[in-house]
């Protein structure tokens, strides 16, 4: 059986491995406040030219999303995102859980504009009834996003404008961040990231990591954010976990390094699927790849390969998808390919 | 000045004030338990033919909203609305602030279909990340809608068969109930209403009273919906206030000859727009009429005429509300005519 | 049978029951921005002396303190109260519905003292582990306290200086304010209160409104205290029933006026208890008496009495309370007596 | 530096770090739906006796307990605990957070009684003003409690007869439950655990793992329990990385066997301390021991030893905690006791 079906079906990269082995029995404080996870935010600090911002170490995106938004948005505001946003749909509610509103932005690909953002703001504050309503309170965009886009410099600058305007945070979920920093489409570096956004995390658990990202304040953390992690179930006690990890990836720019296989396999997949005549839902510059299959040709891949339902595309049709990562290996795409 | 900005602008009709002095100085219990309150859910359960219903006094309409979906819900689920209704745009999120999303549906003419609501429960379920998603736990109609449309008997026959198929509770929020079902344009009774949904409310404080909605469940209420009431604030110490008003209003009919006037003089001040070739948003059988006025034309009305604000329609356009209610004059509605 | 129950089980005073029909058809805008509110709220900053105060009307006793504690509390800060105070015991758990925790603070009969508080901030601030914990974001107090005692001027002002050296909005909930402040034991007035607390309220559902209670802000309310009623489900649509009921109490000095009579009346009904050999549970100098019954008395007594069971004393005896209120008539008092 | 500090300052038990890296590169589905989740599962159900139970893995304590507390309870009920315990004192409000209210019962060194629990009970049902109240809706206990104190099996019994009496599931948080186990002291089982109580979880963070704690329903989990675990950021992308920690640990009864190191470890700790005249809190058979310190022997030992402050004893003297674990060394310890 081949798997494709998501960019976190391995375990972490061996240097990970080998680290957790190497620091196993020392003796550390728990918390974060061990002498890695210090060693991994300076790191951090350093690659996103923010050195005195705050970093933190989360588990999981979900949580992630759920900790920074509900612990930066003040309780009558709301959080603007894609309606596509994964915190719109696929996070079982979890943002409402801390009795926020998601509110809705019109999206293209995945990808909210700085027009968009104005236009609800705009209308929102021409709205005599506005203070019935919830104010917008944050903007939240994923890159790369759920369909595998990203936004420009350009584009991010102009969001980043927007908010300023209007005093939003902006905050960037980079959930695969890695892949889409190594995308040769994409002209955005982290520090771009880091100065473009209020809050910003770089994923761990799709790249390479067991677990862990790594929640970046350029400026500065809202206070006893700790306190926060703590209230939602998110501080981890052996700090040491997420801490080594995310010192190993930042050690000789090995999160980058690792990401580019990501990029290239997917390259190369997106390329045999067009050269065999399938249709791509959109063209994506990162590791996730949609494709529109046909319903029974789908059933038969089913057999040997797993990939991931997406949505329905019309009666005899399904947009499917397939992901690469860094740990997909040359072999595997081959057959695969076979297989298309 | 002339008011037609919404229909809770008077005090309440003046049968209520009179039985508020005539009961003033009786000695009651607390929380609802008196003996007028008892009177008026007895009334109410008639009317809407449901003798074994249970019935509770809220006052007001975005509480009434909050509590009722708040202790409907599982902590999982969350409200279909339409993306007009009010839970979904004028509650200040009022139910995100309970932990429950408010998930949209589509909607014309702020009513949602059978079929709509069908389309997602389908493609919810055939989403196979659908455990990572909120439950669609209730359906939220009101009647009349935001915009003033009513639901047709078939029509809320037919969501109330699809709620079955899925289980789904299925709640009319009622603030302007009373305009509803003396609407000439409509084929619903208040048992119908009993017959189709699993929880209602007959509003008061938009029909006649000072403050107070009626919850009424047909069946059963959910256990322990006293102390969750409290739990919201929402349990009046005084609850004689609530139960002399609704007593008063399920007195010889009066609920529902006095919604007659709001549609009566709607009627005529539809007929009289349109005559003097004002162009209406849409056509409304209840006491809420929109209008889509020339900006100019707009500011020169409001010299002396309250109305509201609805939405922008255009660059040089704009959608104001004219609503009459229980109370509107003759005289006042003569002259606002001659205005026009 | 007669009623010694609570002190709202009879309607409002009459003026206000006068008044709410001479202005009932005058057309006012909704939400509290009507003209009675204003003039209530401004006659309310007089009587504190506070003219920059902000003033904000709600329903209830509940009610009003979950809203002003879910909006004045950071989200991981909680609420220290007397483990006997209203919040902490009879509300429900509507705090903890907003998310906050109440912590409880040490009391005598019903009172925390300066020293108490200063005592937990100095061990929370001690515990090396304080940051895993709620931190404490506020005061709560009421005057009178649920068991009717009052705070002294001294007291008061010891508790404000003890918070404001922690940075502790202090709150008063002053459901029975009116009974504590023409107390002849009490050296405390409304522009003490108005002083030495960061926010307040003016209880009158207990002290001659149908419903309401006004909260003052002597300096400022937080941002969008309206919208966060609003998302709880507090703003009154027909905000003229609460403003034009306090514009009335704060008339003539109206609040302060009736309220003697139930501390005339308790006082009364005091003497009659001790001198008929009684005994009190503590010595009260508002308005509920506590009284400790042999339970077979008690039981005899229920026949012609109506009167509220506290708490358990011991295996034969029983706490209850009686209240008198603005509204206790001298021919039921002394038939009481009669009957004690 | 010798450390004392907790029973989570080392990382993983060498077993897990080699069965992390030997299955590293296995491609697996994700959110805890692999081969080693369900192996894990298999073997916690035999080693307690359950072969019905469900099993989720999640993956710290705070987050544990929140999820747990939160998805069984009723929204209008509160969880009972002792005063003292986790859920009450150190989980900065995570329980509050969810909207329900920790109701403290009377404690002896951490552990709560049968009776307390009854006592309670009937006392709230007795209160005629208890539908203001929070309903008690399970009761939280901690074995080994904070104190290190271990349940017998016959008070187990009855509390679980208790609970049953009135409905109230028992939640035991076993974050330690290794040590409590593998106590000479203890007569309670693990299939005791499963048979007296409702759910529990299985402590793997102190225990042995990186990370991770296993929850078990002995009879079934609510429905839709993983959802609820991903609306508050709990479920694990890779739950491989719990899946597998628990499958080993529950191979070759390794759980048990390394819990017995940090038993032995404290024993010989205890024993020199009374020997060497300190002075304990209380005499606990687990792997917490609680030292009443004068304040300058404390600082004199902090030179060289990390252990925790746990209380104020008085002006002179503090309580301390030294803790040992899985991982302490033969040698470390006998540093320490030299150094006393």
């Amino acid at each position: 059986m081949l798997y494709f079906e998501n960019d976190y079906c391995e375990g972490a990269h061996e240097s990970i491995l080998k680290r957790l082995a190497e620091t196993n029995m020392e003796k550390l404080p728990g918390y974060g406040g061990d002498k890695y996870c210090e060693s991994a935010k300076d790191k951090i600090r350093k690659a996103c030219g923010c050195p005195d911002g705050d970093v933190y170490f989360l588990v999981g995106g979900t949580q992630t999303n759920a900790v920074v938004i509900g612990s930066m948005l003040k309780r009558y505001e709301g959080v603007l995102a894609a309606a596509t946003g994964h915190v719109s749909l696929h996070e079982a509610g979890a943002i409402e859980y801390t009795g926020h509103k998601v509110l809705a932005l019109p999206q293209r690909d995945g990808k909210v504009s700085a027009g968009a953002v104005a236009d609800y703001m705009e209308t929102f504050y021409q709205d005599e009834s506005h203070e019935h309503m919830v104010f917008p309170g944050m903007v939240y965009i994923s890159h790369p996003t759920e369909y595998g886009t990203l936004y420009s410099k350009k584009e991010l600058k102009e969001l980043s404008a927007v908010c300023e305007r209007y005093r939003l945070p902006l905050f960037l979920d980079g959930a695969r961040l890695g892949y889409g920093l190594v995308s040769p489409d994409s002209d955005v570096t982290l520090e771009d990231i880091a100065r473009y956004t209020s809050v910003f995390y770089i994923g761990g658990t799709k790249v390479g990591a067991l677990c862990g990202e790594a929640v970046v304040f350029p400026k500065k953390a809202p206070a006893h954010f700790l306190t926060m992690m703590k209230q939602q179930g998110a501080l981890l006690a052996k700090g040491r976990l997420t801490g080594i990890q995310f010192d190993t990836l930042f050690t000789d720019n090995l999160y980058m390094e690792i990401s580019k296989n990501a990029i290239e396999t997917a390259k190369i997949l997106k390329k045999a699927l067009t050269d065999k005549g399938y249709r791509l839902l959109l063209d994506t510059p990162t590791n996730q790849i949609f494709v529109i299959l046909e319903n029974r040709r789908m059933e038969q891949l089913r057999e040997s390969v797993v990939f991931s339902f997406w949505e329905k595309y019309d009666e005899n049709h399904t947009v499917v998808r397939f992901a690469t990562s860094w740990a997909t290996g040359r072999e595997e795409l081959e057959e695969l390919i076979r297989l298309l």
